[in-house]
C-alpha cells in the first residue's frame, strides 16, 4: 500500500470514528493573527471546523499571538486581528458554547509546558522540522529562537487540552509529528498523561490568490471576509489578468485568469472549466463581473451575520474561552507536575 | 586597561554602589537541585548571599528544578534536594523574610516570558553561548532543546523580578551576557521595561574536591553540609592521598593531598602551605585527622542550626517565597503584555 493510499485509508477510519464517537475526540486548530481572514481561510479551515462542530466534536481554536513574532519584529495590530478573526469564525457558524477560542499569551500554564517538552527533543530534531525549515526560508531572516522551538510550543497547544485530532492541509501531516513524538516520549518517561494526536487531513479546496499565486495575507491577493461588496468588486477589478478574449482555465500560462476562475468556481460549487465555458469570449471584464457576483453572493449571508456580531461579542467569546482553556491548562500542568515528581505542596 | 583590571574596577564600583544604596538592587541567584549542597557551595555562593543580605540587598533564590532535566532524563529526588538545599541556606543565615526562595516550576508567568524572549535571539546566538557549549560537552549526550534554550530561560529568571545583579564565579561573566542582550533588545523594541543586569563577580575561594578535582555532586568528592561528624570523618578517611610522610602543598603532583590541605585551610582561614607546615612529616593519617577536625569544627554551628530547621520550615519558606515570586511574575508579565500591545482585556 503506498503512502497516499495508506493516508486515505487512515483518514476514512478517522472520519468514521469521529462520526460514531465525536465525544471521544477533541480538536486543536488555530489562527495566526497577522492580518484579516480571507476567502481561502473560510474554504480551507473554517468551514471544516463548522462541519466538525456539527458532528459533535469539541474544538479549541488557539489565537496564536506569540506565533506572530516568530518571523517579524512586532506583533502589530494583533488585538484587532484577533477580534476580527473571531468575528469571522462566529459568522461562519462556530458557537462559542461549543468551540473554545483562546489567546495563547493568556494561558501561562500552557506556555509553561514548553519547558518540560523541550527537554524531550534534541536540537537536531528541531532543525529537521519541516515547518521550521520552510518558515525560516520564507522569512529571509536569521532563524530566531522562537521559530526554532515553535513545533514544541505547538505540541504544548495541542497537548494542554489533550487534543486527539489536528486538522492539517493535505501536505502537512509531518507538522503533527513533533507533537506525537513529545506525547510519546513524555508518556514513556513519566507515565501515560497525553493522547498521541493524529493529523486529520482536510480535503477542502485550496483557493489560489487573485493573481494565481498562493493566497496569502502577505501577498495581499485574497478577498478578506470582512470586505464590503464594493471593496470586493474593487479588489477583483484590480486583479491582473490578460487581454485574450477567450477565457480558458490554464493555470500555467494564465495564472491570473485561473485564479479568478477558481475563485468563482469554488463559490459557485462548480469546476473552473465550467465557469470558463459560461464566459466564453467575454474577456477579462466579463470574467471579473462573474467572479465578483459569485463571491458577493456566496459571502452575503456570512457578511450579514458578521455585521451583527460586534467586536465586544467576539471579546466576550474569547474571555469565556480563555477562562475555560486556563482551567484545563491548570489541571494539565498539575498532572504533568505530579507525573514528573514535581507536585511539591509548596 | 586590560580586561582583568577593567573587571576589577567595575566590581569595586558595584560593591560601593551596593554599600551606598542596597535598596536599589535586587539579586537573582539559584540552586540546581540535583543533589545535596556541600562545603564548596557554602564558601562559593551561600556565604556571599548572607553577606549581601546583611548589606541590605534583596535576594531571590530560584530552585531551578526544570534545569535538572537539561542534561538527564529524570528529575530524580528533586523535592528532597530542594528542601535540603533550603535548610542549608537557612542554616547559613539566610532569612526567608528578606530572601525569596522559589521553585521554578511553580511560577507559570515567569516561564511564559521564555516565549517573547526567545523571539529576541537567534539560533546562532543560542549556539555560541558558553554555558550551553560547556554543559553540552560535559553531558556527553545529544544537545537537547531545553539546554539549548536554557540561557533564555535564565534571562526570564533574572528579569521577571527585575534583578540588577547576578553573582557569578570569576570566569563566568559571559553567562550574564544573554540576559543583558534580551533586556536591551526588549527595551529597544517595546519600551523600557527591564533593567540591564550586571554580573557580580564573587571572589570567594573555590574549594577543590577531596580528590583534588573540581568539587562536584557528580564526582561525589564533596563534604555535604548535612553529613554527621562521623560521616564527614569517613568521607575524609576514604579520600585518596599518597604514602609520602612529608605533607606539602603541590596540587600538580599530589592532587589528593592538596585537596585536603585546601579544605582544612579554608575552614581554618589560613593558607594551605601553613597547614602543611603544621603537619610536617605526620603523613596522610595526620593530614586527615587535621582536616576532619577543621571541617567538623567549622561546620558545627551550621549543623546545629540545620538540625533545628525542619523540612516543614523549609517548605514554609518556599511556600511564602513562591507566593511572593508569583505576585511579581504576574505583574511583570502584565507589563510585558502591555508593552507588546498584547494586554487585550480578555
Amino acid at each position: 500500500m503506498d503512502t497516499f493510499t495508506a493516508t486515505t485509508a487512515r483518514m476514512m477510519r478517522l472520519r468514521s470514528e469521529i462520526a460514531a464517537h465525536p465525544e471521544q475526540h477533541r480538536i486543536l486548530t488555530g489562527e495566526r493573527p497577522t492580518g484579516r481572514l480571507h476567502l481561502g481561510h473560510l474554504f480551507g479551515t473554517i468551514l471544516e471546523r463548522v462541519r466538525l462542530q456539527t458532528a459533535g466534536v469539541e474544538t479549541f481554536v488557539v489565537l496564536a499571538d506569540y506565533q506572530v513574532i516568530t518571523d517579524r519584529e512586532s506583533p502589530g495590530e494583533v488585538r484587532e486581528n484577533i477580534v476580527e478573526a473571531v468575528r469571522d469564525n462566529l459568522a461562519a457558524g462556530l458557537d462559542p458554547e461549543r468551540t473554545v477560542f483562546f489567546t495563547h499569551s493568556s494561558i501561562p500554564e500552557l506556555n509553561q509546558l514548553l519547558l518540560p517538552f523541550l527537554s524531550l527533543v534534541t536540537e537536531a530534531e528541531l532543525h529537521r522540522n519541516p515547518t521550521v525549515k520552510a518558515e525560516a526560508q520564507d522569512s529571509g531572516r536569521a532563524l530566531g529562537g522562537l521559530l526554532l522551538t515553535y513545533p514544541v510550543h505547538q505540541a504544548a497547544d495541542i497537548l494542554f487540552c489533550k487534543g486527539t485530532l489536528v486538522p492539517v492541509g493535505k501536505d502537512n501531516l509531518p507538522h503533527v509529528e513533533m507533537t506525537r513524538t513529545v506525547a510519546r516520549r513524555f508518556n514513556e518517561r513519566y507515565g501515560a498523561v497525553f493522547p498521541v494526536p493524529e493529523g486529520l487531513v482536510t480535503d477542502s479546496p485550496e483557493l489560489p490568490g487573485l493573481d494565481g499565486r498562493k493566497m496569502s495575507k502577505s501577498h495581499g491577493n485574497g478577498i478578506a471576509l470582512g470586505m464590503s461588496e464594493e471593496e470586493t468588486a474593487l479588489a477583483i477589478r484590480r486583479a491582473r489578468t490578460d487581454s485574450e478574449r477567450l477565457i480558458a482555465y490554464d493555470p500555467e500560462r494564465r495564472p491570473g485568469v485561473a485564479g479568478l476562475l477558481t475563485t468563482a468556481a469554488t463559490c459557485l460549487g462548480v469546476a473552473p472549466e465550467e465557469v470558463a465555458t459560461r464566459i466564453g469570449a467575454g474577456g477579462s471584464a466579463e470574467l471579473k463581473r462573474v467572479t465578483t457576483t459569485a463571491v458577493n453572493d456566496f459571502l452575503r449571508a456570512h457578511r450579514e451575520r458578521r455585521a451583527r456580531i460586534s467586536a465586544e461579542d467576539a471579546a466576550a467569546a474569547i474571555r469565556a474561552g480563555n477562562a475555560r482553556a486556563r482551567g484545563i491548562a491548570v489541571d494539565t500542568l498539575d498532572e504533568v507536575r505530579a507525573a514528573m515528581g514535581m507536585r511539591y505542596g509548596f
